[in-house]
């Protein structure tokens, strides 16, 4: 089957222009076309994932095209913006349908959760890799960038931490347990903050997702934001199944696991009160940021000279 | 070196905001923005290059940074779209910096001669592999596509064709003589028609860049028109170099060699008419657009069920 006949039958599927008020030319010409609406600002970013590197070999297909996509949305949440549209260029090594249907079935079904519509794409011979491009909008001026956090501004993060990285212990597991199960639910069907996002805009003063694990997303935020900051270990947010898997270790699991895909944001703490208690409950604070640099956790700066090589020593906390 | 430090070295320098008046946060957060202006379209594509797919392996990083940027570009061309900007996902096996410096150097020249700027990226690791996403504007509505070619509407092509398909044959010449030189120019320093594509504007009916060869390219206008064409091949602009390398066989190169980035575009006669001489001298007519369906060449049917494959014939022509 070739290039063509490939693109037509798994993916024009999913071009659905009708998703994305913007996207007014999808799949099928030399370029894609959105109209962005007069007073909103297009933000995108790009993501790849590259087989034997950001998922394994033989990684289930379904899985795949779902997470592809939800780890370049969760960039989108990042700035509290619209879902739109997105890009998908796929290298293969063969066009193997079994895996083509797949793969279209994941991306298809996270394209319909997120609301992101495809709006183009490169089919291409090559060792298995995947780069996806989400765009979305925001109104003008009011995308969360991770410059904006001040001294005595509230760290705040999402849901629970470490979960997904736990579960790359139990991949091969035969017969995971229930608590195993909700650590690679986490790990194989990630679920981007795209709606809190937008409700924490205008809000929150910073905003990155926790892609690369706490402390070092939270240090590009301290970076960007020439800021540091304190964080209390006991607040972090950590799951009953995390808990009683991993016992106290479960702390360096929420502080250095990637993956999770939920939102580390910065608050000036009168904003933070005048969030809606729907928002507030969605959210853990675990610290407050301050004018001096460094990331201080319990009192104790982890931060050794801003590399995330010096949290190792967290590895065999517990 | 870590990822971030090869981004800020090689990268962030051709970040350069100012050289679009689009692009109003560069490389460095969860996203890029773009604020496109009341009354401009966006029109974007992505484009992968896979080392020993796309490019010879141990191809030199210069010409690479050059030729992918060129791709990516022409689909802008193809559409009459101002650059604007552009994302790279570069996924390098290691991170070579003598390999990156020429590639990054290669990418600068191309990005200056285009007017494009780096909005963002992401450098993984992994099997050689580029993805770029070029991103344009136009004024609302004008984009130039695939499906406006109309019965009676003129065929023209830009430049001439055939020049880098037949540079293949000399990649490794020691010695090239002049006109193989010419031809290898071609191939490592396409330059896509950026400049024309913005001068046919309002003028063309539909409009594709040559990068998998006339016939196949044309074909997908004809396709998305719902039309036929009738080409003379006495008319297919071949350049003296290749005339004088090739002899008869310069027609088959000119008709399905790809990597030319040259424009193929079909204009209504009154719009042809209207039209600068400065834009008309750097086309040529070879051919019309016909309501019956078929790719004529010299009254003879080539497109023998619309697969390129079946122009196989005009290989051994002359």
């Amino acid at each position: 089957m070739g290039e063509f006949e490939l693109i037509r039958r798994y993916f024009l599927p999913l071009a659905g222009q009708g998703k994305s008020r913007s996207l007014i030319l999808g799949p099928g010409d030399d370029c894609a076309i959105q109209r962005i609406p007069a007073g909103r600002d297009l933000v995108f970013s790009v993501d790849t994932l590259v087989e034997g590197v950001h998922f394994p070999k033989y990684y289930r297909p379904d899985y795949l095209g779902w997470r592809a996509l939800a780890a370049a949305a969760s960039d989108l949440a990042a700035m509290g913006a619209d879902p739109e549209c997105f890009t998908l260029a796929l290298t293969l090594p063969a066009a193997d349908e079994q895996w083509l249907a797949g793969f279209a079935e994941g991306l298809r079904a996270a394209s319909d959760a997120f609301g992101l519509a495809l709006a183009g794409g490169d089919t291409t011979s090559g060792p298995l890799t995947l780069t996806l491009q989400v765009h979305g909008t925001v109104d003008e001026g009011t995308a969360i960038r991770r410059t904006g956090a001040r001294p005595g501004d509230l760290v705040a993060v999402s849901g629970t931490l470490g979960d997904a990285g736990a579960a790359l212990e139990y991949l091969a597991e035969p017969a995971p347990t229930p608590d195993m199960a909700a650590m690679l639910d986490r790990y194989h069907r990630p679920r981007p903050r795209l709606e809190l996002g937008r409700s924490v805009r205008g809000f929150a003063s910073a905003a990155i997702d926790v892609s690369d694990g706490l402390l070092a997303d939270l240090g590009h935020i301290l970076q960007a934001s020439g800021v540091g900051a304190s964080l209390d270990s006991a607040r972090l947010p950590v799951s009953p199944s995390l808990a009683r898997l991993k016992g106290d270790a479960s702390v360096a699991h929420a502080l250095r696991s990637g993956d999770d895909y939920e939102l580390c944001l910065t608050f000036p703490e009168d904003r933070w009160g005048a969030m809606p208690e729907s928002v507030k409950r969605q959210l853990s604070v675990i610290g407050v940021i301050q004018a001096e640099a460094g990331l201080y956790l319990d009192g104790t700066d982890c931060s050794a000279g801003g590399t995330p090589s010096g949290f190792d020593h967290f590895r065999g906390k517990g």
